[in-house]
């Protein structure tokens, strides 16, 4: 399977992790996409440099003011004085209306739901090559590939067009599905991640031309709180192409190959999608440190085999998934399941 | 003139200001309260405890989620098992189309805008005790009181009736008005804090019942950021209701009282309240610690006496003003500027 992969993944550092109420380092580090990488040349993948796209697949599914955010950020956040070294949103306009500010405090609690995703000083170039591999592997099915794994670090699904979060800063999912559009009437996702992927089901809400859906713990105990809801099913346009599937936390592999085969395969199937998306999180994996579901590292295989049988142009996008021992075992248990089921 | 204080403040000792991405002590200290309180023992007026008018002035505010919050949200804190000693929130809904949370970490995003709002064993307790001292104030001017002063803290100011904010959790100064309200058909509310009263707009926001004015430092450059501009008029039956005339940063007194009689006392006059409630702030002052307008202390007693001609029975509730040497001496001379023009 063609990997795209960028070593700027590792100018994004974060530090802080503010969780209940204490600050903890961060789970999503650069190490993580070593491990990763490690895994598909131990496979013998071939690995290719993001195309250099530029900014245009970003501009089809962020706001220009958040994408000036981002790049803008960092250095106004410095020219305050007495700054740390990472932004860290503290106001936020919450669930308020509430006008859009000028100052780089409010424009950082705009544009940040949260703190698990602070802004370094290579934030951005890191999100901007990982969006970029996205776009890149979304441009190989476009050119015939039936699949291919884009490697990406920062990951992607719970950034909004206009917000970052949890890890996330430019949806690398969405972006290679907007990419995909423009060969394919129909793209669906689907988001594997012990997450709901709140900013992937936020950009296409309202649309009918972009099927989403995600299998997570239920975020009624479990991030991202606010979003993954069963209830939440689209709105306009869009009502009807959103579906959540929240599970128990610790649901282990046959609970999850169940809600998988009975509702989200069929959903896909039915919205006859020409390309599909997978937001491949690993971290529903039993050993991951975050510890929401209880999937086994053959698991992972049974669940891309299933995908795999949709028989789609299936571009995997890397999402969370955390340093555990198993991680890379993880990846190649899932793309081995994908390519042998093909 | 009459004061109503509670010792229970104290039991309100916020740690943690997450400020410019770096942890510092809140500026929003038990000492205030102690230093506001000696400067009117020193003037000899007549301190009384709050009536305990029990939960009925709070619930005629604020959402009864938001108060069971408020009551159970330090022990569910804890329960979650290696929690900090105070809640601060880390994850938000932000401004996107959000479901109500069940976990107390999803609740506490919810509810609390920011990390200036930090929540501890004795918040609510001490929070409870400044509303009853507000609503107290509120049954002096219905029992025939010509003015009061309700020495509140934590302050009210920014919070909205289902959240916190910026070192406020329940709004004494609304919680006054609605009380009020059981005898008057109109009241308004002055607010002279240097933060715009965002919670206090927020709560009245589509109201015309309640006329809510507030003078502030202009927000595209400080706290609250996402509100206080001048567009926002009010909504609904309540446009035309709210009033905000933001000033720019470091105005003075000249500037800042001719903002006040120009618009603030020419709107208060055509509104008719039968009754006025001042949000009395005292860190306009120019050496406050926080830095944002430039009033004198014989300033403070010009406002004072320019919105005592006003003529109305007038409820002043404490907000902000942060440890200057000078905060008591302020308070003195606003209480005595205000008496002085009656």
């Amino acid at each position: 399977m063609k990997v795209v992969f960028s070593p700027e993944h590792a100018r994004h550092e974060p530090q802080l992790f503010l969780v209940r109420g204490q600050p903890k380092p961060s789970a999503e580090q650069p190490e993580r996409a070593e491990r990763l990488l490690a895994a598909v040349q131990a496979r013998g993948d071939e690995i290719l440099a993001p195309a250099g796209l530029g900014p245009g697949p970003l501009a089809a599914v962020h706001t220009p003011d958040y994408l000036r955010f981002l790049e803008e950020a960092w250095d106004a956040w410095q020219a305050l004085g007495d700054s740390g070294g990472e932004i860290i949103p503290n106001v936020h306009p919450a669930h308020h209306q509430a006008s859009y500010p000028r100052a780089i405090v409010g424009r950082a609690g705009w544009h940040m739901a949260d703190t698990a995703c602070p802004i370094g000083p290579g934030t951005f170039a890191a999100a901007c090559a990982a969006a970029d591999a996205a776009a890149t592997g979304a441009e190989l099915l476009l050119d015939g590939e039936t699949q291919a794994y884009a490697l990406c670090r920062p990951p992607g699904h719970h950034a909004y067009a206009d917000m970052a979060g949890g890890f996330c800063f430019l949806n690398n999912a969405a972006i290679a599905a907007q990419r995909l559009r423009r060969a394919h009437e129909r793209v669906a996702i689907l988001d594997v991640d012990v997450h709901h992927g709140n900013g992937t089901q936020g950009i296409f809400y309202q649309r009918p031309d972009v099927l989403t859906v995600s299998l997570h713990a239920d975020p009624q105990d479990f991030y991202p709180f606010f979003w993954g809801h069963g209830h939440e099913r689209g709105a306009g346009p869009g009502l009807g192409y959103n579906l959540n599937l929240p599970l128990p936390i610790g649901t282990a592999d046959d609970g999850w190959l169940a809600a998988l085969e009975r509702h989200a395969l069929p959903a896909i199937r039915a919205f006859a999608p020409g390309a599909l998306v997978v937001a491949l999180g690993l971290d529903a994996f039993e050993g991951d440190p975050l510890r929401g579901l209880a999937i086994t590292t053959p698991g992972f295989a049974r669940i891309a085999a299933a995908i795999a049988r949709l028989g789609l142009p299936t571009l995997l996008v890397q999402e969370g998934g955390y340093l555990a021992p198993e991680l890379g075992g993880n990846l190649a248990s899932f793309l081995g399941g994908f390519e042998e089921a093909r």
